[in-house]
């Protein structure tokens, strides 16, 4: 039987191809460093629903799903029409718009802490205003984030994303000393760190379900433990739920928790796929960047950018969250999509694997290294990402099903039954071909 | 005659119930701090060629071109149709495709200096990660800047935008020690402070023309002795050409000049009106963000984000790009367009006014406070702004003209003399009126 490699590069001649002239032009061919993996990706052509279909013809069942901002899978129509007809009245107008408002009316509701919005284009702009407006308001320095968080590559969160999260992530980064890293999941080594520094706190930063950090829910006992220490500090706490928001209900996870953040900030899927940020906060926080009463020294600086707001990803968003607004089902049944892979995924790879996730996220992780549970990104980095990779890989290869190799899945109401049928099944192959 | 405020009001009272609703959900009403004006902005409803609607019905010939990304006027065929093809295909999906790589093709035959291409969604993230990957290059920290000078809200840039330059942007900034400003035009005056820290001088960014500074173009001399002292100096040389790029002829700015950067980071036209930014360089600088073959301690951690090289934005600024290649007399129009609006515009202002710009971009100043010529973004601020913001708006309510109030005026293919020529003679109108 040949190995997955030569099939995966006897199928995809045209992407090898094509990715040989991409890397002409882009520093190891890519526009993203994660989306590359060995020997080379397949080049993309079209995608629609559950699919990806490559330059080659063949087609995946997707659960990268765009960066995991995909929840009704690849250009659904209850978007696509509605950005159509925008197009025809503008894509870019740099003023303010009707869209806008309508879109903010369904996101206040939504997610109550947003008393008021800003829009920017992406989740690194979203986080870097966060972190700025939490400096501004308290007059403190230091920001707290979580071993293995990851709130985009803003130089004012760029630490302890890559394990070995002492390390720095990268030169040429002047500022990291205002930035403090927690150990996730445990409060009181958490609260031990913090005390350190609480009189410089500006805030603590968490991602409630760790993404790239490994798809790790934070327990309702160290939200509310993180929480309330900021509070008594008078630091303010801050949410990114640019992962998580509308992701497992219609609305923003903090709420099933009954957490009370100070601002959070959205992103991916309540764009609909095209580019957004979304700073939320209370009226509180966010007047502090009104430029129409504050001057240069004492207001926070917070921008939009030439995009912020833009007709089309204010359509596109809108359409989205009108649609998951009306149909609850949805979470309904890629919930339960999650529940069947997760425990699919745990039995057919018995012992060898812990499945983290909740809701229609799901990750597995080869246990090594002495590691037996998985609480944090210590723990899900210390796993073997080798043959998370390896097991990725061959699915790409032989079965037609893609994840980005070693990243979390995400289930989108495009997929099925059957879809997480087949994914145990090509599990079960490649778990038996360990043995 | 009745005000222009009462005119504006009387003509806007859709928008003004609209902008009252968008308050409740965003600070001060905005999704970016420059799109207010007093009393309230029009709300855009839509857009097409020249013309700029809103959702009292008004038509305005419109100046502000989406904040001057959008060089054939609003809602361009030549690009709307590939965009709506695309979408069909899909709009997002975070792997490679093919229309990066052609579109790449297309800027490094245009811009030599992009060797290596890496896209982002906003100038804020291209000029973040430029000014990142000088410091890594170099292991030196300070970033010289110019007094006035605009590259988004980044946190690693944000220092002496606005006047006075002295003064901090914002509170919540934690690192502006390794920020320093330089004059602008005034080669002996920067190379006297850049001499003061020449040994941790990372790299210099200057906009060649002036933006939101007030429009106004860099002397070949002072680019070129900057440049010099730079490559002198191991440091780089970084042009951030969002407004140049492809503004004044098919390419960069820094062409014409015979210049040799090191980096330069273009936006705006090239995204075709969809959210982009984009870092270009030379292979030996741009190597150290390979992150296969550079670990934590030696890279520049340059990434992408989630939309970043999306096939929406490939789409729209590869059609964008082909069609400038393919119609030169695109820059020739709209540069003599330019040219007759600063004839006309000094014409009708006399002596009070100088009109700064180059090719399609223009912008008068009220000389004030003893300031006869413009060469810096302190003459141009120094000048009578809120006449400049009252002369807008006059235009806005009397004559269906829109400039963004106070901001610089960006002349599209959808331009034509007539529109000039009814520029001139409401501003004419407007001088008289100051009589």
């Amino acid at each position: 039987m040949s190995s997955s490699l030569e099939i995966y590069k006897k199928k995809t001649r045209k992407s090898a191809g094509l990715f040989a002239k991409s890397k002409k032009f882009h520093v190891n061919g890519v526009s993203h460093n994660i989306r590359f993996f060995e020997p080379y990706p397949f080049v993309t052509k079209s995608a629609k629903g559950k699919h990806i279909v490559d330059v080659d013809g063949n087609k995946y069942t997707d659960y990268w799903m765009g960066h995991w901002s995909l929840i009704l899978g690849h250009a659904a129509s209850q978007v696509m029409g509605r950005v159509k007809s925008q197009l025809q009245s503008c894509w870019m107008h740099g003023t303010v718009n009707e869209m806008t408002v309508s879109f903010s009316e369904i996101i206040q509701k939504a997610v109550p802490v947003a008393e008021k919005i800003r829009y920017v284009s992406t989740g690194t702009e979203a986080t870097m205003y966060a972190v700025r407006i939490a400096r501004s308001v308290t007059g403190k320095k230091i920001i707290a984030k979580i071993d293995g968080g990851w709130h985009g590559y803003t130089t004012d969160l760029l630490k302890s994303v890559n394990y070995p999260f002492e390390q720095s992530e990268s030169t040429g980064l002047v500022d990291d000393i205002h930035i403090v890293s927690l150990p996730y999941n445990d409060l009181a080594g958490s609260i031990k760190i913090l005390d350190t520094i609480k009189d410089d706190l500006a805030g603590v930063i968490i991602e409630p379900v760790l993404g790239g950090g490994g798809c790790i829910p934070a327990s309702k006992e160290y939200l509310t433990g993180i929480q309330e220490y900021a509070h008594k500090n008078n630091s303010l706490f801050l949410l990114d739920e640019i992962v998580t928001g509308f992701r497992f209900s219609f609305g923003c996870f903090y709420k099933s928790m009954r957490l009370d953040p100070d601002i959070v900030t959205l992103g991916k899927i309540v764009g609909g796929g095209f580019p957004i940020g979304v700073i939320c906060g209370k009226n509180d926080i966010m007047k502090i960047t009104d430029t129409t009463t504050h001057n240069k020294l004492d207001r926070s600086y917070v921008g939009g950018g030439t995009f912020s707001a833009n007709p089309v990803t204010m359509t596109s968003g809108r359409a989205m969250l009108e649609f998951l607004k009306k149909n609850p089902t949805v979470y309904k049944k890629i919930g339960k999509l999650g529940e069947s892979a997760r425990k699919g995924l745990s039995r057919v790879f018995d012992n060898k694997v812990q499945v983290t996730g909740m809701g229609s996220l799901f990750m597995p992780h080869f246990l090594a290294n002495g590691v037996t549970r998985i609480t944090n990104a210590q723990d899900a980095a210390r796993c073997d990402a080798k043959l998370l990779h390896r097991y990725h890989f061959d699915m790409i290869a032989k079965d037609g099903i893609f994840f980005l190799p070693g990243k979390l899945g995400a289930i989108s109401y495009a997929h099925s039954e059957p879809d997480i049928k087949q994914l145990i099944e090509a599990s079960s192959r490649f778990s038996a071909s360990l043995k």
